[in-house]
């Protein structure tokens, strides 16, 4: 009957740090269906944690620390958020996990293969969930994508995806954000946005690893030596290929194309949806020019999903799940972590890649 | 007065050879509004040359000749179409340029610089006018995104181009076409689809000369040996930089987005427009997130023009005017010289990168 009990009590997330995307998820957290909700917010003095929790509207049930240990050292608290700079990673999952500390950690992960090992290893150790933040994989619209892609009807066999994630970098950011320093986060745009590109094609392909990566020539860095603009091939052993380019240093756009031998599936807002109440994707079969090489026939399809509630909350709902599981006596999900230890190696080879004038790093 | 009589006579084309893409050229050639008409079709024999005026409908002004030689000793022909395999280009542009006709050269030109320098070198030694095919050059919608595209405040700063063109060969095409054959069309898809994501790029930055290109690894041969999937990335000295991917593997597309650091430009039908009476772009400006990421922001705007004429047709009659101007005592028409040497010339550089497994080529 305790048992019952507990697994019915809220999962109570902790936050560590008071960045914009933590209040992002921290609204996320509020439009859940029960189940979960923001238990503690640590920042570098209380005020700033008085004033997040003022701003988010998460009074209610989050107490406010003066620092993020303090919320380690909170009992009540089942799980924490990470979106502390990425160079900070290694130290506070192991400290979090070392108190039993369930973690969603902001992605990248980390900054080297070293450092992912650590965070990995800390984790399995401690027998406690890590997932990364990636949004968009707990969108409907994800599931609806992945019975197009895996429907030989519909797509053929998948031969290419040819993605591109972009933002210009105003002023501030590119003097203050977190992201354009080297020694917060050594990669740089490719750890912000080409862990998006990377994330997609990877799950497009069923996780199935790359043979190798190859950076595209000529990537750009700011002043700090940190990536704004940065490309590359990944290929596998059947022939799949993938092409990304990714940066900081132009007008929005979150592109993605996935190119089977029958069909195509495409989509402009792969990250963040446009809207948080449906999403939709475009896909075509049969497509090819007709009459004299004229016009272009076929069957193309715009697929609406609607969200029952932002793609960030189903995301916070799934690690709550999660944390049940656990939390009853079962095993954290190895998916979750599988694919994050992935999708980082994948990014850390390209890092290597970039590093070697574009040597071609085999996986 | 005689000279303005000649001048309002039509100009003559005799198309040399009877594919496909000389059926829609015909087709196109008939729907011009004066000026210009189909004078004679050669073929190896006369009655495929015969089939091919029947089927074109335009018995009303061509005449069938038996061989390639005889329409280009047809002295009532002022100009020739050549859609020849590009292996023969070489031999067929000598012939009609010392015939005196003028030449509209089915792309890619040539196989390698050497023959582009004898393809334009003859054409420049009889004074003929040289054009390639490359017909969305001439659609409205090329002079309505030149304005987006040169305008600072719409795109700012332009960085960089991210392009794809594709189609699933059939079976037919892939054991019969010219473009799978080694000995006839060496370039392959880099040649025939590669050609058109080279000529948006080149065009699109004003045709400032690419510092270097580099192919991306793992190119796919079909067994004749000729490529069938290809990428590159160009890259300028002031740090613009484009990626494309074509191939002849995967269902058909033909995308290409432009960003800038204000504003990006995108359209899903660059080559063939999904019609032939309008065509349409996507440009954006200020696009960026807002609410905590929550949503895009931006302007957003799809930008229509209504075509007279097909964009074949209108290459036909700014072809015509070229040829009108020579022979009413001006000279050829050197922009449309230039632009075709130089995509030749780049497309030669990422079929040399190619060869040499991804070496970058400066150009």
């Amino acid at each position: 009957m305790a048992s019952k009990m507990a697994s019915h009590a809220p999962v109570r997330i902790g936050i560590l740090g008071a960045a914009n995307i933590a209040k992002k998820n921290a609204r996320g957290i509020l439009k859940a269906e029960g189940g979960i909700e923001v238990g503690a917010v640590g920042s570098r003095t209380l005020e700033k944690a008085q004033a997040f929790i003022e701003s988010t509207g998460t009074g209610a049930t989050a107490k406010a620390y003066g620092s993020y240990q303090a919320v380690l050292d909170d009992s009540n608290i089942d799980a924490v958020y990470l979106p502390l700079p990425t160079s900070m990673h290694v130290e506070w999952v192991r400290k979090a996990a070392a108190a039993g500390k369930h973690i969603l950690l902001e992605k990248p992960l980390a900054q080297t293969t070293e450092e992912l090992r650590e965070i990995v290893d800390a984790c399995s150790r401690a027998g406690v969930q890590l997932m990364d933040g990636t949004m968009w994989m707990h969108n409907p619209r994800a599931a609806k994508m992945r019975q197009v892609l895996d429907d030989p009807n519909a797509m053929g066999l998948l031969k290419n995806i040819l993605s591109g994630f972009y933002f210009m970098a105003s002023e501030e950011f590119s003097a203050n954000d977190i992201r354009t320093k080297k020694d917060l986060d050594s990669l740089g745009c490719l750890g912000d946005l080409g862990w998006y590109n990377v994330r997609f094609i990877l799950w497009a392909y069923n996780y199935d690893r790359p043979a190798s990566v190859t950076a595209h020539p000529a990537p750009a860095y700011n002043q700090n030596e940190v990536l704004i603009h940065v490309g590359a091939t990944l290929i596998w052993k059947d022939g799949r290929r993938a092409c990304f380019e990714c940066g900081f240093d132009r007008a929005f756009t979150q592109l993605v194309e996935v190119g089977g031998t029958r069909g195509l599936l495409q989509l402009d807002d792969f990250v963040i949806p446009h809207s948080e109440d449906k999403a939709s994707f475009m896909t075509s079969h049969g497509t090819g020019l007709a009459d004299l090489d004229t016009r272009v026939v076929g069957q193309q399809q715009d697929v609406t999903v609607v969200l029952p509630r932002p793609q960030e909350t189903l995301m916070w709902e799934a690690f709550a799940d999660c944390v049940r599981t656990v939390k009853a006596g079962g095993k954290p999900n190895q998916h979750w972590v599988d694919i994050a230890a992935q999708t980082q190696e994948v990014l850390c080879a390209i890092a290597d890649s970039v590093a070697t004038s574009g040597k071609t790093i085999t996986l």
